[in-house]
């Protein structure tokens, strides 16, 4: 780790998301952006449309990350209630956000009803997050950063913040795969990890049949360092084909 | 809410998730069957493989919900720590369990070496879940079962214990799509939410260009309420076909 590291904690906030009925793709995407920013994710929170557990989730996480950032339930609809609870979780008045009003003004029209503009009620000072697929607007408060639950509308609010967020060291990754199984190339790895601390090692099978595949990931954000060790496995790997050993299984 | 209702947290352990490098496909999964038998999934942690996260998150979900699932993290490799976490947690001896030991044996043959040998080691006193797909079992200690990462083998892993889990009445669910945006449904679904508390009304709009369609989910165990309620919504959407409402956007 570096001194200078920067965490992020995601949530999902939405019932639809815990029953399986939709299943999630914010999590993975903003994992690898936040990565590209040198910001790592170090926990993410699935939690319903609850009031109580989003307001308690976002306190907690928000003094433990550098950054948090929701998505979902920032609609129009009686089952939207993460800006309201984002308010309670700051303390802050719910009230509606001239700025906000503005932009679902132009937007919708004549077409601004009542219900559109609960979109508007934000938390008091919330600052804006640019919505550029359908106006309603994220906000940030502090560290927390509220977004859409729909991808594309999470994408497009990220995009519109990403260059404001200050991140440390990028974390770089080399991949290399083997054939061998993990019990096979696991005390060869482990003298490596044991030698490098500081560089992540991870080993994933894939286990399809007939098919043993694993891939070992190194991550660190030193690249000279990361080759240095991706050369120790690959000299491991070549002892074990030269070995001849069979393999099988996981 | 009936009397006996029954809860799942689901825990995802695992760097490579957090890093969006690999996508979870384990959360959705469980969310449908345990809902398919009357246990409602209420929250879900994703940690990295660590171990002071492992352990408090285990701790602190196993006192709130009837049932934790974890998925991930029980592999021989070195970055595979779930189980001996599982065992801190519990604050249970971590050893070889004979029973494991056997069926790895039978499972590797003259291939069963030291690091694979790691996945014999278990909480003491664990029961071991059958991992039909690779021979290594997952462990259940109380109301926590402790699965594999890879879909496959998690999958197994649930189906070999689904039938011992003890649930509540099935929530039943009924979607009904529309064509108008979510603001000018919403009006409608607030009343008829405040009607009737105990259903569960979502509202998930899918925001494509040119076509608006939103997703009304409706979810309760009582079957003939939630048809009820059904045809409330549907005289909703038909008056406002009616009204010939123009609508676009979210």
């Amino acid at each position: 780790m570096t001194k200078t590291s920067y965490t992020a904690a995601i949530i999902v906030i939405g019932n639809e998301i815990l029953s399986g009925r939709t299943k999630d793709l914010n999590l993975g995407w903003l994992g690898e952006q936040l990565n590209l920013r040198g910001i790592r994710v170090k926990e993410a929170r699935f939690i319903a449309d609850d009031e109580a557990a989003i307001i308690d989730t976002v306190n907690d996480l928000r003094t433990k990350h550098s950054y948090v950032f929701t998505t979902g339930g920032i609609g129009p609809t009686h089952d939207d209630i993460t800006a309201s609870c984002i308010a309670k979780a700051f303390e802050r008045p719910f009230e509606e956000n001239p700025e906000a009003r503005a932009l679902l003004q132009e937007y919708y029209g004549d077409r601004l009803n009542e219900a559109r503009l609960r979109m508007a009620k934000l938390p008091k000072g919330a600052e804006l997050i640019s919505n550029p697929v359908s106006a309603a607007p994220g906000i940030k408060i502090d560290n927390v950063y509220v977004m859409a639950g729909i991808p594309k509308i999470m994408q497009a609010m990220f995009h519109s913040v990403a260059d404001t967020l200050i991140g440390g060291q990028v974390v770089q990754s080399i991949a290399i795969d083997c054939h061998f199984g993990e019990g096979d190339i696991a005390p060869g790895l482990t003298k490596i990890q044991s030698r490098h601390p500081d560089v992540e090692i991870g080993s994933y099978p894939a286990c399809k049949p007939g098919d043993i595949a694993v891939s070992i990931i190194l991550r660190h954000s030193d690249a000279p360092l990361l080759k240095a060790v991706a050369g120790e496995v690959q000299n491991m790997l070549d002892d074990l084909e030269n070995k001849k050993t069979v393999t099988s299984g996981c």
